[in-house]
């Protein structure tokens, strides 16, 4: 089976990607003679908890914790959870969390470790294509708040991430999709050749095709791991990493949260992102149509549901954290692969490319 | 009046000592067109909220809100009551919030700032004698949990401390008095000469002569700092500061938190230490008589009351969180001036040290 070990310069941790004793020695060195406990949910515990905790209790102290799954996992009240559990089983400040799941679990669990005693170890065993490729990268942890998502969180830096692309192969088909719109950002907006590489690639891809999926695996994790590494705490060009989020959120926020999954609103939020840079002569007209291409060939979303409430949508772009001191910060194309931050788009011209992927999806 | 702007190296972020115009217009410009937010407690805010935020006024959008005093406000409960107003307000990452009151609201303020958009700026005014020499010194934030005090926390660097001599007039007497024996702890453990000067300056500092007490918070501020600077996260030589305090924690635990100050656990703590050292013969059997002479002088407690019960003492010391992979950290002294960490010290040891001292208080 397919294995890489990645240690980008810069970034203080190393990805491991596939499985091998080489890989499980090291993992087992890193918790060796620690208290350890394993967070994970109910739907990835069934199927990925024993073999993860069962590898580390030969070195460690193990225990576990499942909490209920989705979205509202991820609050105050939960982040209360584990650190009552970490409390009540005394754990010291040399213990390790083991954040076993998808994006819910990796940034709970993350951000319970940034806080207990001042910050403990915790390594990153993410279940999804989604935190794979994305939410288990770079040390972004947060909770949510009702007033927004992410509001409250940390940047702490797993020890280690350990991305096992053979645990795909249980996700289901929407989650899957979904998270090859993070995938596609990588190549649209850091790596041409990795663009044409999926758009060469689509249907193995989507076929979960291991040697395939292995390499998509490692050049998204490279492509992340660089930008996040001249920029870990988001002052400056970390922000190129949301492309198609800013509208992806407002899509979400106008949708409703957990009406389309995260994935197909960044999907739509790239196609907007384009149809923008395109208007705006900075992005070859050709690179919409083989972006929209790509996304349709990956089953992803590229326009607007007529259900999408225009005033919702304003709100949402209008509210976004995205906005620093006053002014948003719109990150467009100026070539495939060639993501930029421009700081002088308003609200208006985003609404109009929003309009512009409703009619032309 | 005296003023100075304390800027050491390591250390991102300057300490101003005092007030006048240069140092409130370094304030205003660091506030200058932010979101503003203060933070203070219903004891503080009669005394010093007005001149503060008044002062932001002019520069600023600024927000006040008031806390009820106490250590049971250093939680989570009231971690999200300041969470809720920064959301409900929309602040911005570009935010800043000010903690105006003593270690609680340094504490919990700074934790919130933490997390709030993954960390926000913010500014430490410090309103007692504690909070100005220890609490905001050295970014450490934190609330306390049922288990523990300070269990959840960051490290979070404030981007500047404002000392104000002037503030602590109001300070009650018992409240100064425990302060005080933190500006000892640092000439007990980091410097000789300073040792000597309060010795020489005892009566003065008691009295709160301005020129007496600028002198010292200029020296433990220093002191502190330089600690701070060689070791931010506590990996190593930061974890000198805790001398006297595990001793001193373990004794408000097993005295019930709140009936004694803090401050009146570490001049015990300090005690004790003093005590074990000489038993050891690493430290001159003088010291010990000289810092029970400085302690008195300041109406500090020396020995434990009858009351503190010995098991409840072996339990805290057993529980303490200072505890590294299994093994007891112990501050001790190998002079005066010169604070170590010892990693042979056994809870038996420790216990006799305290017994010691009710003996011989």
């Amino acid at each position: 089976m397919s294995k890489a070990t990645l240690q980008v310069a810069g970034v203080s941790y190393p990805v491991f990607v596939g499985t091998d004793a080489a890989i499980e020695t090291r993992l087992r060195s890193l918790v060796a003679g620690r208290q350890v406990l394993v967070v994970s949910d109910q739907n990835v515990a069934p199927t990925h908890l024993a073999p993860v905790s069962e590898s580390f209790r030969a070195a460690a102290d193990v225990r576990t914790l499942i909490l209920p799954p989705g979205e509202r996992t991820k609050s105050l009240e939960f982040f209360r959870a584990i650190i009552d559990d970490l409390a009540v089983a005394a754990y010291h400040r040399d213990a390790m969390l083991v954040a076993l799941g998808g994006g819910v679990i990796n940034d709970l669990g993350g951000f319970a470790a940034a806080c207990y005693q001042r910050g403990i170890r915790w390594l990153a065993v993410p279940t999804t294509l989604l935190a794979q490729v994305d939410a288990s990268l770079g040390g972004k942890t947060a909770i949510n708040h009702p007033a927004a998502k992410n509001l409250i969180g940390a940047f702490h830096d797993p020890v280690a991430v350990w991305v096992q692309p053979e645990r795909l192969a249980t996700l289901p088909e929407r989650e899957y999709r979904a998270g090859l719109a993070e995938v596609v950002k990588y190549g649209l907006g850091f790596d041409a050749d990795f663009f044409a590489w999926l758009e060469e690639h689509a249907s193995q891809l989507l076929a979960r095709d291991a040697a395939v999926l292995f390499e998509a695996l490692i050049s998204s994790i490279r492509l992340k791991l660089e930008v996040v590494a001249a920029d870990p705490n988001e002052h400056g060009d970390r922000a190129l990493l949301n492309l198609g989020h800013t509208l992806g959120h407002a899509i979400e926020t106008a949708l409703g949260h957990g009406t389309w999954a995260h994935g197909e609103a960044v999907a739509v939020g790239l196609m907007a992102a384009a149809e923008l840079s395109a208007a705006r002569a900075r992005l070859d007209p050709e690179a919409p149509r083989r972006l929209r291409a790509l996304l349709h060939r990956f089953c992803l979303p590229t326009a607007l549901p007529a259900e999408a409430n225009d005033a919702a949508l304003a709100e949402a772009l209008a509210l976004d954290k995205k906005i620093a001191e006053g002014r948003l910060r719109f990150v467009g194309l100026q070539g495939i692969g060639r993501a930029a931050v421009w700081r002088d788009v308003g609200v208006p011209e985003l609404r109009r490319a929003i309009v512009g992927v409703r009619r032309s999806g």
